[in-house]
């Protein structure tokens, strides 16, 4: 990291629930002489944003965003294309732009296909958030220590693409760049694919039975919390990969059935055996778990 | 509640491992003018229970369990049948003996068959637990306010029954009897379905996308962190409903897969917006999630 770090004086938000709100907060604390400006059709999120001083000033406008260095785009994955549209009609050259959205291979090719005039677009995803939605259960520290995944669009510039990495690592984040496919197979699997499973196991299991779980069904299903606005256009976006993914999960299930149903213990026990390992290998390369 | 509470002058656990080791400290705590009498055939298990003033005495005899008044036996479910045996041979008769194992059936149909000398059995299990194994993880918290299921054995006193109940409240526990087909029923929806959809969760991701996973992933999957040794003889007994649960299971992720490959937004909409509704109505009951 030798290039010198990326300071913009305006950093514009848009969009102000977990993400923008904790995003907010963060820039805030880490660039104490940055200006921050939120945007948000929501006259609440606004006025909280504005009574913690996470923001300096707050608008409902887009075309504010134009005073900006950089922008940030925290809204549900699928009006993206069409803020990102607006942004570039009316910004000055060269301001960059990046995002938090969970899929990135729809928004990449079609930022190729229509040529910003004015924005570098630099998407970006933090593998970080929670089952909470708002800007009230936002946090400065959302982002800490978590993994952002970088992935650039084509036409963008090496500069902006080290800007943003800057910018997210000064908040705290772990970069790593991907191309969107590697980052779209990727999220199937480790956050779509969880969260399909989290939701079909709730709509499984008969409701007069849920009143007796535990610590470890309420662990498994916590995600199926998240709001079918955030995540219904998520699954749709993604739904080639979910599907692979979910196909593939299938199998392992007809395996395990299989063992159960011939009595197989030794298969049932190298399936255990093998899923606790790698499950104790995760935990142990992250203290926080 | 309006029989009064048993209070057994000497408290045999067989087997101190995580349940049996928080068993021992909450007896301790709740019964200080009981003796408490740990039995395990490890050492460094007696050791520590003694070492953490848990139990009185420590002992690897079984035998030794003939002394008390309640026996509660804390090992893996496979080893139960052949302890009630030996137990059995053993004890004076009227002795109490219960348990903390993950299914009931076939312990109750054995015993049915089995007509004990000398024991009154009244299977227990307390919906509480971990993904991390031993003694070193036990705490005296671990049964509080968890939910207890009690199943009778034909045969059974109404009076040990109660005083079985009554012992499991007295440690904090929220006492409910149902069947030993209810309770198995219950069980393989709730904690060996999840626990199953963990495991395969596990197996079904290349461990290469692991290194990516954030919070949601790892929650998720947690419960799969579970030793093989518990597991195995759980899903080998339990297996028919555990097959009917993941065969149910099943049937809804083919209804998402569909709605996914036909670009259904409006059914994955549903099903996404009924499953939060349901996870949250969970939390909604209890304050600690």
């Amino acid at each position: 990291m030798s290039q010198p770090s990326f300071k913009p004086r305006t950093i514009a938000i848009v969009g102000l629930g977990l993400m923008g709100g904790s995003l907010a907060a963060a820039c805030r604390a880490k660039f104490p002489r940055s200006r921050i400006l939120g945007i948000s059709r929501s006259a609440s999120s606004r006025r909280i944003a504005l009574r913690k001083k996470w923001v300096h000033t707050a608008s409902r406008e887009l075309k504010d965003s134009a005073r900006a260095d950089i922008v940030i785009v925290c809204t549900p994955v699928n009006v993206l294309k069409y803020l990102l549209g607006k942004i570039d009609s009316s910004a000055r050259p060269g301001t960059i732009v990046t995002d938090v959205g969970s899929i990135k291979g729809e928004i990449v090719r079609w930022a190729a296909k229509k040529k910003f005039k004015n924005i570098q677009f630099v998407g970006a995803h933090p593998m970080a958030g929670s089952h909470v939605r708002g800007i009230e259960a936002a946090c400065e520290k959302l982002y800490q220590n978590s993994l952002i995944f970088v992935i650039r669009s084509p036409g963008t510039s090496e500069k902006s693409i080290a800007r943003v990495k800057s910018f997210w690592r000064f908040l705290g984040g772990r970069v790593i760049e991907v191309t969107c496919e590697k980052h779209d197979l990727i999220v199937s699997r480790i956050s779509h694919l969880p969260h399909a499973l989290a939701v079909c196991l709730m709509l499984s299991v008969p409701p007069q039975s849920l009143d007796f779980s535990a610590q470890g069904f309420r662990d498994t299903t916590r995600i199926a919390q998240g709001h079918p606005s955030l995540w219904g256009p998520i699954f749709l976006e993604n739904r080639r990969k979910v599907f692979e993914s979910l196909s593939r999960f299938e199998r392992v299930i007809k395996q395990f059935k299989k063992a159960l149903n011939r009595k197989q213990g030794a298969l049932l026990w190298r399936m255990l055996a093998e899923a606790s390992k790698r499950r104790r290998n995760i935990s142990s390369k992250n203290a926080s778990i």
